[in-house]
């Protein structure tokens, strides 16, 4: 089968953020034999495979698991059950939704493979391109939105305009919960507007610090649900009230911020901490991740939420085309299988 | 009465430590009325007044509550009760350990004032200077090493010479709890060695990071307890395993630390947050906070605590006297009503 295979192994000890100038640096287009299933375990033949920031972060080595050198990159995607090994049998011959589990076999290939506990057969009223980012997008932002529900009803998101962003705030939106967007550029406030954020803000405008205290003063956001992590970020978790928590999920910052106010630690009750997908899958129980998953094919099946596409690069193209398709804003970039 | 009051209301907005260089910057001696006792109120004939960290942050305008002009500074003392508001005359004529609460008058004066509630009554065999500084370092000690039991066996604790420090290293070892100290001299490791601490170690040594990696890796502490909160206690923070927390107590450092591994909270489950002793009396049950008061006392009635005294300053020399006595270390400065 045709996959698209690591150049190397283990990390890079780098933190360089999610941006690539050439895929070639990190992937190279490889023969390699049909994985096989064993128990618990399914092949999957792919339809398409998403890319995510976090496999941008893994092929650069600067992501929470080490690589395998050679072995096929990409996490999620989707595809037909083709092999399933003892105990996987009733998914045979269904479609569905999957994210590669430890052991498995990367979705940027063929064929990929993975425990059956982590594929979601899907409706027939997805999308197979909707399928693909079934799993990773919209399971963190209901269990972000989540978290930030929990702690009252306005919370702030960065780098608003990616698609877990807009994910999010229509979440927020039909929950009744106040989502403040925060932009890099003014194009695109009224686009996050019409999605249903109570308040878009770019903070790279001049009056971006008096804008957001107003807003922060006005709603109480609690919770900062931030993939960028930067200095920006932290004067954003300062000028939040007490008890206010940033909870970092990405890295896409130039630089690692300072903290400026050890002051508001102590004495206002900050917290700041992470968010991993795959932390909140371990520590959540199967019944309540099922019912979560329903959640999310509701909303993909009857249109609320939709995944915007801003590239289809097919697997043997992937090495050349990749890093300008990354490079795109407003939509993810698909691999077809 | 004399008082040494404040000469700046607010906050100074800065956040330079609690080193002081002159007392003249802060304070005065006045000569002021004798405060009258109000509704659940006392008021207290001071015998000794403690000098913590956070009345020097206090008094420089940079601490969590803002100065008034022209009131007595002071957090903590011990005194006779001579005056008591409505409700609190029980505690008329008894010798007390007190913090000054919000609406009182500091203990640095010849008289202060306090809530009925957070005074102490002193056994007798607690002497006046044990007496002086029995809740503000004691309690915050017994309740971040409570936290820390929380999360494991092992834990770590910076500028392990304070008073404070000592207190907690004596708890940890009568707990059966491993604490490492970090320290800033190569001559303080065998005085808290001799104290119970599982490791000493100076952050100064050229081997410091190889130390206490490997201290870490052996003891697996999860909890820091950090009263200074610069770029080293960033490099402890990154070497410690999975789901440590950074508690910031104190802001003793000189700059502001960078955040230099945002993935370790992602995808280590990290966390950074603080520690305020005011806001614990806040979220602790009364009944609570007696069983630990009462642990307290027990420790230093039997002597398995004691308050280092490294100098004691009659209230009318504490202008002149303040700046260089703070200035020593190893010992408490407590102030003579």
């Amino acid at each position: 089968m045709l996959a698209l295979v690591l150049k190397e192994g283990g990390y890079s000890g780098r933190a360089t953020g999610p941006a690539i100038k050439d895929a070639g640096d990190y992937l190279r287009l490889a023969e390699l034999p049909v994985p096989v299933a064993g128990a618990g375990q399914v092949v999957i033949r792919l339809r398409m495979a998403s890319v995510n920031p976090s496999d941008l972060h893994f092929i650069k080595g600067e992501y929470g698991q080490p690589r395998i050198k050679g072995a096929p990159a990409g996490f999620e995607g989707c595809g037909d059950v083709v092999q399933a090994g003892a105990g996987a049998e009733k998914l045979l011959g269904l479609r569905v939704a999957f994210v590669v589990s430890k052991g498995g076999s990367g979705a940027w290939a063929e064929y990929a493979m993975t425990d059956a506990a982590t594929c979601i057969p899907l409706r027939e009223d997805i999308s197979d391109a909707d399928g693909a980012a079934q799993i990773v997008n919209p399971l963190t932002a209901m269990a972000m939105v989540d978290l930030a529900a929990k702690d009252g009803e306005a919370f702030v998101i960065s780098a608003a305009t990616s698609q877990l962003g807009k994910l999010m705030i229509g979440l927020a939106r039909d929950q009744g919960l106040k989502a403040i967007a925060l932009v890099r550029r003014a194009g695109a406030l009224a686009g996050l507007e019409a999605l249903g954020a109570a308040a878009v803000l770019d903070i790279t405008a001049p009056d971006f610090a008096d804008r957001f205290a107003k807003a922060s003063r006005a709603m109480k956001p609690r919770v900062f649900l931030d993939a960028v992590a930067d200095q920006s970020a932290e004067q954003v978790f300062a000028a939040m009230p007490n008890g206010a928590r940033w909870i970092c999920y990405g890295n896409m910052g130039a630089a690692p911020p300072m903290l400026s106010q050890i002051g508001q630690l102590i004495f206002m009750d900050k917290k700041i901490e992470g968010f991993w997908l795959t932390r909140w899958m371990q520590n959540t129980a199967p019944a309540q991740q099922k019912e979560v998953i329903s959640r999310v094919q509701a909303r993909f099946a009857d249109g609320r939420w939709k995944t915007d596409i801003s590239a289809r690069i097919p697997l043997a193209k992937g090495v050349p085309d990749l890093a300008s398709a990354t490079g795109l804003t407003d939509g993810k970039v698909l691999i077809l299988g």
